[in-house]
Parts: C-alpha cells; structure tokens; sequence
C-alpha cells in the first residue's frame, strides 16, 4: 500500500460534513478498493464551534481555506463552500498554485471560471473534478467524460434542479399555484439563499454548460445559454399540460449543430409516461445520446448529504486509484470557443390563448397561425364564465422565432384578452 | 502527445465491427480526448474473406487469436469472440502472460473463469475490464467500481437480457404465447446459438455475478445463482399480472445479507408503472442502491452493435488515459469467498391455481396459505368454463420457503387442478 491520500476540506455544510462521514465510517472499505488509505489533514469551515454530528477533533482547523488549501499535509483540496467568486475562488486558486489536486461541488464557479481553472490546473499537471457538481449522486460526469469517450455526443438533456421539479411536481399533485407552493419550498429550506439561482433555471443552467463543455468540446459559455425559470408557470398551464397527457419540466437541451452550439434551459413539456415526464420531486434525470451508444439514461437524487458525498468520493477514490483525466475530457487548452446558436430545431409547441368571446376570434387566430406556417396538431376551447375564452393549441413543429413573430401578429387582431404562453414540447 | 496505443482484436462479429468503425471514423476525437493516437495492428476472426463493410487492409491479420495476443505490436488485446473456453480463454491467457492489457466482452468466460484471469493480470500489472461484457452501451462498470467507489453497495438488480424482455414485452403486447414469440425470435437472430443462454436466464445471471463480485467485494460465484429462466411464463400469467397492476421481467437481484449472499435471476412481476415495469423490447435498466448514494437507476441499449463497441472503446480510452483500476475494484486476491445464501428475505408473491370447481376448494387452499403464515392481499376468481376454476392471488410478505410448503400442502388436499405457478413480486 502506497502512502496515505491527504485531504483539507474547505466547507461543512451538508456535502462537507457527508464526505467527512464517509471517510470516518468506510476507511477500511475505502483502503481495499483504492489500494490507500484516505485521511482528512484539515478541515475549514466559517463556524469552529456549530455541531455537525461528527467528530473533528482528529483534524487541524483552519480559519482560512486560504491557508488550508496550501498546506504541506493536503494532497487534495477539497472545496464544498460555495459561491461563484470570494473564498472558493481563491482557495481554488491557491490549491492549484501549491501544486495540490482539486475536488469540488461548485458549479456556479466552474461555469464562470471553469475554463481559467482548469487549464491552470493542467499547467500545473493537477486534477481539477467536479463529479458532485452535476446532478447529485448521479455519476453523470464520469459516464459522459469516460462512459462515453468514443461517443461523437449529439444531445445533452435532463432535469438537473431538484428544487424545481419539486415545486412542479407539487403543484400538479396538490393543484396549488406557483407563489404557494414557493412559499411551502422556503419554509422547508428547499431553496438556495438566493431563489433565483434555483427557480430561475441558473443553477440548472450551470450544470448543463458543464455538460455541454464536456460534451461538444467547447470552452464553458454559460453566458450563452437561453434561460428561463419556472416562474411563470401557472397552475392552468400545468393543469392543461396534464390534460393534454404532458407534464412540464424545467428541461436543458444542448446539441452541437451546424450553426454552433445551440444550448438552454427551459420550462418544456414532455409526454407525461415518457421517463422525464415521470420524474417526480428531487429527483433529477440526464439523458445522453451519442452517435453509437443511443440513449443512455441515468437516473437519482439530485441533492442531499449522501448522494452528493458519495460524487465528491467518486473523485477522491479516483484521484486516490491514480486516475488523472483532463477537467473537460480532454485539454483545457484544446476547447474550441462554443459559437453559440439560437435555437432554430422546430419543435411542436404548447400555446394557451385568452380569446375575447366574440364570433370569429379563434378564427383569426388560426389565420395567422397559418400565415407563419404553423400548423395546429390539436385545439382545445374550455367552457368558461369569463368574458375571456381559454384555448389550448398544441402545434406541429415549428421554430420558435415563427411562434414568436405568429404571437406578435396575434397582438395586433386584438382578440387576445392576455399575453399567450407558449411552451416548447420535447418529445424525449 | 505519448506513443500510439496500439489493439490486437480478435474476433469480428458485430462488436469486433463496430469497433473497428468507431477507431476508424472518430481516430481525431479519440485522439483528442485521450492524448493518444488509438490504432488497430492486427484482427483476427473465423473468416478471413468474409465482407464485414469495414476496410481492414491496413490491419495485420492472424488467424489464431494466440499469435495476435502475443505480438510485439499490440498494448491491448482485446477479445470479442466470446465462449467460455476454447479460443477466447487461450487468447486472453495469452495476452496477460505476454504482459498485454486485456479488454473482454465475454461475460461466460468472466463469470467462469473471472477470478483466475484476474488474479494472472494483476499478478503481471496489467489490466483486465469488461465494461461491454454487462448491459451493452450502459456505463454500469464504471458507475458501480467508480462511481460509488465510496458506497457500501447494499443492492443491485436489473434486466440485463435484451432477448428475454423483448420476448415478454412482445408476449405482452400481441397477446401471443412463449413458442410463438420464441419462434418469431429465433427467426430475427435475436437469440444465442443455444438459445437457454437467453431465456435459460444463463446470459443474465453471468452479468449479475460480475456486478455482485464488484458491488460486495466477493469471488464470482455464478455456481451460487438460484437460476430460472423465461420458459415456463405463460400468456395467462403475462395478462393476469398486467391485470392486477404487474409486469413479468426477468430480474436479477444481488444483495448481501448477514447469511452470505443472496443472488437470483429468476422472471419477477414488478409495478407496471415503475421505471422497470416500463422498461420495453430489448433495452436494458441497472439499479444500484449504495448507503450514501441511495438509488441510482441506469438505462439503454444492452446489446448491439454501436452500443457494445461505445463500452469497448470506454474501457480502450480509460487505458489510453492510463488509468488502473483493479478488475472487480479491488485487488483479485482480496476478493472473499461469497457465502450463498438461499433467498429468505420475504417478498409478496403472486399465486396462480387451479382449483377444482366445487364448493370448498377456495376455502381449503387459504386455510393451507393461513397455515403456513401467509396472509392474502387480494385475490381473484375469475370467470370460467372448464372444470378448473382460475384464482389468482397476490400474498402479503412472505419467504419463498414458506410458500414452497404451503403449495406442497396444497397439492395434499386434492383441490388443485394443475400445478400452482408462484411469481415473487418486486416492489422496486
């Protein structure tokens, strides 16, 4: 047995404090399965003295990731802080700089500054993994990266936002709306400090252009990404959704076409008996699909202590079995800038109209649909009291920018008592 | 960029092509990704002359798969002719004693000769994985010995026979009995030259005692397998269970108890609307349960060309990228002897009788049932015009030994009309 593999962790929050209970529980099993013994020199947190349920007593304390990340005793920092920039950004930094190996959980990190640390850390011949920062327990990046190395990737997709899927879910199995069901979210501590980065889609938006990098080649580009959050979705739409036999999920899509790289995360709805229309509450799916293996689906919790240590481990036996694998799958130098393309693949498309109730008013609608190209698979007008008409439109495949200049030309025949909502269907 | 990594293949069926099509088509990508160039020296297989659509004049060619395993010019060997001796075991122990990596899809040779062949790789520090031996294009190797390298893995199970679903989702579907559908398989190719590999659940219990040596650190022991196979599932017992809410799969289920290891690969009913009972035609779903990760649930295509090859060159890139890892993911020497233990964990079971149609015999076979502790969860009587009266039964939780007496007991009070068909029932 080689020496010891020597970790510092910089973070004992939920994941931290799981890694650490792996470690202490499973070092025997540990040792066997990578021919060494795993040990914590030094942990940090931003608490010395909040009770985490474990026992820290046998490892030096840090005030200062900083400084941990440079110790002499590390082979491994191990960041599980958080945060785009700040402590986890320096620590990273410094880890790289002192020549150690690097593990983390930072997805929001690695969009912005993924490519400037990963190629730092391949000057140096350092790791840089990140197994825990997509998807939870699932080892999503180790089967696209490696499973599927002699893959041409064509599409990247999935639910990667526990907390969204969550409050869709509920809404359709309680029939409450959005903002309730928000709040129940908050009150049971399912939400990220800021909600945005959950129910706006950024959180999910991050992992999936880590996916894409990993997927297509191309340097990180989240700032390319089209994204939209659950915000706006409505009970009725989700009530419809059903009804029409979808469900709606916030779904990210990235395919490498020949425009440039069209990637976006987005509320769509799938068929409701389809593998991600059966998706319920944390749980988060990825499908991959490359040019020999068809589609790969994987499937787990996409959050919580045990699952999302058990992905930080997945690095840690790796590094410890001497396993040493470019950040992105291959150079970070070697990443082609991502030219990024508007969604142009047609797609059928969910529209829910307020008609005024007067005679001819679906008929112009229909008129225009028809002017942009775009025609109707299925129409549904609900009974209604309102003086306003619910109408349900299922569309054949179309682009989106002809549903858009289609929904422009509506506003002007002034039989809309509401602005639509449209929302693409993805036949997964 | 190192010195090309350089493949011996020896045979050229299905996979042996997609192979040689892969490393063909994608030479930069595989380049690209592992640092490497991957390049083929020499093939061997049955027929020189046979036309496999793929141009292989610029390979050497052996006729005897020993000559290809041992020459100078090949780093990994890698064996797709399959059999659990003759050629394949020659060529494979060839290969190690030449200090040759070994790549395998021959999960019979594995399941058989596993450890010994293991043990002679890593005596000489070479590698032997088998990622394409079980369930074809999913990543699953790598998921379970990488993956959760940090899990004590507490379960694994699956439907890992392409053949054997598709002849039951097809029975299903057209309402057609076992030989019609066996017939119809046979006469599209989808079924091993002897077919009781396939529906004799053979095939299927070799990958799952491969998993299960991974997942609980023990010595392959297919010999241990409680074995039963799809022959004897009737139409009747397809629509019965579909209508009481069931699918029948052939399951595999590997899990450590304290009394040694309970292993099975025997048809099961599960929920029609869970993620196994929707798994439809020939795909593939692996679950494994570890004590952090929880469960994840992986899914795709368990044969074919495209997807076999995809794990074949996942192994071939995790070599050119030089990573190591122990066969089973640990050392073969440390692997312990699995103690077998009988299946005793209790389960529901669904019950199908014929009884006698006269007043009592109901009566009789649940005072047998309520005898030997077993408790009913529903029943059905259905309809009938023949002397025998159809009754279906599905019991709460009950051990398989239990039930076996209770049918003994049965056949003793002479009610019975045939002989009763037990289904154990899987709640995954």
């Amino acid at each position: 047995m080689t020496s010891p593999l020597r970790l510092g962790i910089a973070g004992l929050g939920t994941v931290g404090t799981g890694v650490v209970k792996i470690i202490q529980t499973h070092s025997e099993m540990l040792a066997v399965r990578s021919g060494r013994d795993i040990t914590i020199s030094a942990v940090s947190a931003r608490s010395k003295t909040r009770d985490r349920g474990v026992d820290l007593s046998g490892y030096a304390w840090e005030d200062d990731p900083v400084q941990l990340a440079q110790r002499d005793d590390v082979d491994i920092f191990v960041e599980l802080m958080g945060g785009e920039d700040g402590p986890a950004k320096a620590a990273t930094e410094a880890a790289i700089a002192a020549g150690k190996d690097v593990i983390t959980a930072n997805k929001a990190m690695l969009a912005v500054h993924g490519q400037a640390l990963a190629e730092a850390a391949e000057d140096m011949g350092r790791a840089l993994r990140f197994e825990a920062a997509v998807a939870g327990g699932i080892p999503v990046i180790k089967a696209l990266t490696e499973g599927l190395a002699g893959n041409e990737i064509t599409r990247v997709l999935g639910v990667m936002n526990g907390t969204c899927n969550y409050i869709l879910t509920r809404m359709q199995d309680a029939g409450l709306d959005y903002q309730t069901v928000f709040g129940e979210a908050e009150a049971l501590g399912y939400l990220e400090a800021d909600p945005t980065l959950d129910v706006g889609g950024i959180d999910a938006g991050h992992k999936l252009a880590l996916l894409a990098s990993i997927a297509f080649g191309t340097k990180v580009n989240f700032a390319a990404m089209e994204l939209e959050g659950i915000e706006k979705i409505s009970i009725e739409d989700i009530e419809q959704a059903a009804d029409m036999g979808y469900r709606i999920k916030l779904l990210g899509v990235a395919q490498m076409t020949g425009r440039g790289l069209e990637s976006r995360m987005s509320p769509c709805l799938v068929p409701a008996s389809s593998p991600l229309g059966q998706l319920e509450n944390a749980t988060n799916m990825v499908v991959l699909q490359g040019d020999a293996v068809g589609q790969i689906v994987l499937r787990g919790a996409g959050a919580g202590e045990g699952p999302t240590a058990s992905a930080v481990m997945s690095d840690v036996m790796d590094l410890a079995r001497g396993t040493r694998i470019a950040t992105f799958g291959r150079p970070a130098k070697d990443l082609i800038d991502a030219r990024a393309a508007q969604s142009a693949a047609a797609a059928p498309f969910y529209l829910r109209l307020g008609l005024t109730d007067k005679p001819g008013a679906l008929a112009k609608v229909a008129a225009v649909l028809g002017d942009a190209g775009i025609s109707i698979d299925r129409m549904r007008q609900y009974g209604h009291s309102e003086p306003s008409a619910p109408v349900l439109i299922v569309t054949h495949k179309a682009t989106r920018s002809a549903l858009d200049e289609a929904i422009t030309a509506m506003d002007g025949t002034g039989v809309l008592t509401a602005a639509p909502v449209a929302i693409r269907i993805e036949e997964v």
